[in-house]
């Protein structure tokens, strides 16, 4: 332990792997060995799973790669714990993940032990290529450790006795949102996309030209009580305001508010509780993100635009907030190339299907959403928290 | 708990009630928590919700309805751990059983133990009524005992790491099967169902008489060496032998052996172990022993003519083996009256696209099974203890 | 001609030949090309494949394995008017016989004019077994005739235009329903099933003995102004009426009136007509039976009852109205054994998942019921000419 | 009729439209009343629906809306052939349109001809407003000409009899697939969509500017002899090639060629057909396209690309043969507005989930296509002319 936090103090690579895995761990102190056993619906996956899938990813991309005579923890394990990488073999099967009530979760947190140790044993002696997937494996697990807690939150959602995830932090007080201010974005050729030397994920590359056309961003996210006005309007009701298949999908799916509205009570990680009509609205799919925009007599933001005004000042409530949905489907940027090698599945092979949202919400871990992150999900889904800002045309 | 003992000394009822619960606990007691909160499909539920269940039935059926004072010990459980019963008004939805983390195991394990003390104290003061109820708990009870050890089988079923639910209790010696010999049943008329004074379900009554057609049964059940030649001989692929129904099943499903066969080896409540050939053969379908009946040029016996033949000392292996698929659909004797009050929804609303199965399994709690007791599930059903004895016309 | 006319007149099976087909061509003649093309559901067929199926009998069965040299009319028709014979190789997928737009009506009622030019010269040479195929042919033809209009009926009521299949016969006056008497049936030993040896299908024998409880049966059918009180008095909405299986089929199916109920109007072969208050309800599943039998304090017979009373003058209204659903799953006889050689597909694998209905309706062709008939459809049917006559214990 | 020539002659409009409407009828001539009713897919439309629908355009939007007192031909027809315009209240269900046997094929051409001859009446005294929508509704039913032949071939391909729906036109030789050569495309800004007064669709405006990154073009399409290369590769089991989702949907439909491939045939209009080595491969959807391109080392165009190439004389194939599957999602230029009034649910709210595809195929009535067209289906539509063109990063 000594040696360990030695090279934390002397390699930030180190550090950041520490963090990250205690992190993760404070996380799932909440949790009894059932919560973290239970597959909510086949979108979402157990504590247990994203506790052990982001220890795979270190152990088989890392150990079993790139460190000399490593002893894998459990052979069997190798299989239970893929996700969806085609090129490690066959896998669990997602929807049956749930299923799993052994390993126990105490055992699963030995594994995550036994893998810290060795890990940061051989750090010191990794080369390039190894750090790299390090880096690359705690910013996974960053994903996971919001993954964990939008699965939970929907777990608990199920549960008729609405279980809370944690306790509420202090008293709140209702505020009044502010009024939204119009902020007028770049016009012409931006560029886009990540172009520095740090961590990036590969979807977020090249850098690359585009050319915006004149428009306004909104200051602010929609609120609460902007949506609670949408939905006393018709909202949900009137087919002019959907796109085809969003109004197909609010008929078959009965939808006719967020996804943890109950009365004037919103679920959360705090149990059930009075809704802030100033906050942002959150747990939104693309579809109600789109229609409340066309409703509003203005549009989503493309991901260019949202990109090309996060340095402006004016522009509030970028990140730390609800996810936002943009206008814009989740393609390859020009030039795009898939990540070499292990991780070659990790992003490529979802562009189909899904919508940008840009920015972070509340659970995102501190200092891992880049202005040039591209968060995606298909438009019907509801369950992370995601939310909107408005933008238009000028 | 002086009290108590005294009282199961002098009661039998106490007695029966005191030794059903008791079991159930010991059942429960290899599970851990994810283990007893996992369903692992829709027909299987949880054991933890078996472990509530039952105890809901006395709680509502005897304490709040018969006690006066009575105090639920939490009136959101009402709603959770409702099995069906439409008259105690609207309840969890079941397949959404596995989703309940909360309340853990230990309290439910509490609940237990509450319900236990108030419906032992109260047991002395009961009128005939109310001891009737507390009767068929019992037999209710021991239901789901057996419905917890088949849930749990399949859900450890499910998991790649094949987890063992209790040890193996010794050295098999592999048997070589015995030779099958046909028993000739009575012909004419016989009275069936259940005529005594004692305990029954209300679908084992009324007694009434039936006109058996000259017929014989095998002396033993069907093995898994002879369930071998059958798949050997293309069993599974050839329509001939099979309902038609039974057959789209088949290629539908893809069924090749029975639910638990694994290459050579059978998964079971002891882990995967070597197959016994001289053993009963199990996890069968009623799709399945009606097709392997016909392949043998014989048919299955209809429950009249299991019944008739219960007493017949040279009929072997009726009970503690394995239940024993019927020809017989599960539909109402003659002068069938449901019973009356809340526990009217006991059986008689399940008469629909049930088959009657007969004997009992080695799951079953010993004295628990009449010889005119009726098990019925649908004819697709696998996963419990059911297997298949011929018979054949004369 | 000349032959063939000397034929019928000189051979009973010759005459009942002519008839049946004759009879066909006179139901398809209200139909275009496309009503007789398109498959209304995946149960029901098009009128144009019941028109080549029953043509593909004579000509698989008769023609093509008894008459020497005989050349098929097209033998790619073999694969797709075969409709469930496993032992004839592969068929045409059911749900996809409404994708057959060629060949053309016209086409296909050549086929059937080329067979039974065929067939009609043969039968003089045809051996016994080859002249009982033709009589079964006839029959089967029989079935598939009244499935014709069943099919078309459901076909048309789909139709917003509602279109009439034919011109209503003249003015009926609104009867009042007879008031209902209960007419005690045989108790005790009584023979079932075909005994003689006329003509009967496979699963109406062996003849056997049952032992009848007492009981009493209604001398006529529930009628529609009957039904409607049940609508009234919430039948389709109280859980207790109903099995388990049947409420969730209301619940899901948002079930609440007879198939073909439009306000107080009737959907028909006539199209939308007036609802007679007296004639007897139809169109109603097993289900819907079940539960207002319960409803009414009574019960559906068994097919042994129903059998039983079939002589009895008292006891009206049994053929010509609507066939009877029995509270009887669709089973083997005791000693039954499927027919030989090619029909043995014919009713035998069929036995599972379905209810017996006895008599016949206004659409069965007359002379084709017996005493002994056994129809039988799933419990949820309701496209047939199906209704109930109540029974009860005494 | 000479009033009406006369007109025709007069105005380019009326000519449009009196040649828009007589294909229709052409293409509708080798059609049964049985082939024009059927629905192959709930995707496909009945081939009557197509001839009626584009019928009740004209009528609603220009006859009900703009000539006084014009009396619809059948006011029931107004809610059976409406398409998906939510604003004209409700309609057929669109999976239930093969089960309209009636109107016959004849009635609809009756109700074609008095549509038409009450338009061409009125066009001399129609606004421009009302002119704009005879031209939409010209470009609308071009569009269903395709979509009639698509939806003809999909019926027809499902019939064991494959029949052909025009004769071949006389002797093809097998060619030998050109090389291919890549076409540098233009870099830097570019200007996209349609900005000229002539007809457009919506989804093709504004006119704006784009940022094209350096890239190239081939400079035709890929051909059957490279997808057989690409299959016998074994690019159909192999995961590394495919979009997630793409994967998925292989698996789960068994693809393993494009749609109507049988053996070394092709099933097309004019029945089965050696396959033509040299000829652009089609019936792919989007999924096998990127498949293809990424197996290939290359990848799809965008929509840019491609557009910004169609007047490059290099680049051959552009029209008339396949359409050209894209990189590009199906979303709003910047500043995009719906079209107001009847028709502004034209195109705008299916900008979801959709793939656009670029040029024009075989099918495509001449004149209809411009170089910005847009059309637009979901990534696993197959039944359509698609084809594909490959593009690299220079």
């Amino acid at each position: 332990m000594a040696t360990q936090t030695k090279a934390s103090a002397a390699d930030p690579l180190a550090s950041l792997f520490v963090a990250t895995r205690a992190r993760t761990t404070v996380l799932a102190e909440p949790l009894s060995d059932a919560d973290a056993t239970v597959q909510s619906m086949p979108d979402a996956s157990p504590a247990k799973w994203h506790l052990a899938h982001t220890t795979w990813f270190f152990e088989t991309f890392v150990l079993r790669d790139h460190v000399p005579g490593y002893r894998p923890f459990d052979r069997a394990w190798h299989y239970l714990f893929n996700s969806y990488y085609e090129g490690e073999g066959d896998r669990h099967s997602r929807p049956q993940r749930g299923t799993l009530t052994r390993p126990a979760l105490d055992e699963i947190m030995a594994y995550r032990r036994t893998v810290d140790a060795a890990l940061s044993a051989a750090l010191p002696m990794l080369d390039a290529g190894a750090r790299a997937l390090v880096e690359l494996g705690c910013h996974h697990e960053a994903q996971h450790q919001e993954l964990l807690l939008t699965d939970i939150l929907h777990l608990f959602s199920l549960n008729p006795l609405a279980p809370a995830y944690r306790a509420r932090a202090g008293l709140r007080v209702a505020a009044v949102p502010e009024p939204l201010a119009w902020i007028e974005g770049p016009t012409g050729l931006c560029d886009i996309g990540h172009g520095a030397d740090d961590f990036t994920f590969d979807c977020e590359t090249p850098r690359h030209r585009v050319h915006l056309a004149p428009h306004a961003l909104a200051d602010r996210l929609v609120t609460n009580s902007e949506w609670q006005v949408f939905i006393a309007d018709g909202g949900y009701r009137a087919a002019e305001h959907w796109l085809s298949d969003g109004w197909a999908w609010v008929r078959q799916e009965a939808i006719e508010a967020p996804l943890y509205w109950r009365g004037d009570m919103v679920f959360g990680l705090e149990g059930l509780q009075p809704r802030d009509p100033a906050a942002p609205v959150t747990h939104i799919s693309y579809y109600e993100a789109d229609a409340f925009a066309r409703w509003s007599d203005a549009r989503l933001p493309t991901e260019h635009e949202w990109e090309a005004a996060v340095n402006d000042a004016r522009v509030g409530q970028m990140f730390g907030r609800v996810w936002q949905w943009t206008a814009s489907a989740f393609l390859p940027y020009p030039g795009y190339r898939r990540a070499l090698g292990a991780v070659s599945e990790y992003n490529g092979k979802f562009m189909s299907g899904q919508m940008v949202l840009r920015g972070s919400s509340h659970a995102t871990p501190e200092g891992t959403s880049r202005t040039t992150t591209r968060n995606f999900f298909p438009p019907t889904a509801r369950w992370q928290f995601s939310g909107l800002r408005l933008a238009r045309d000028l």
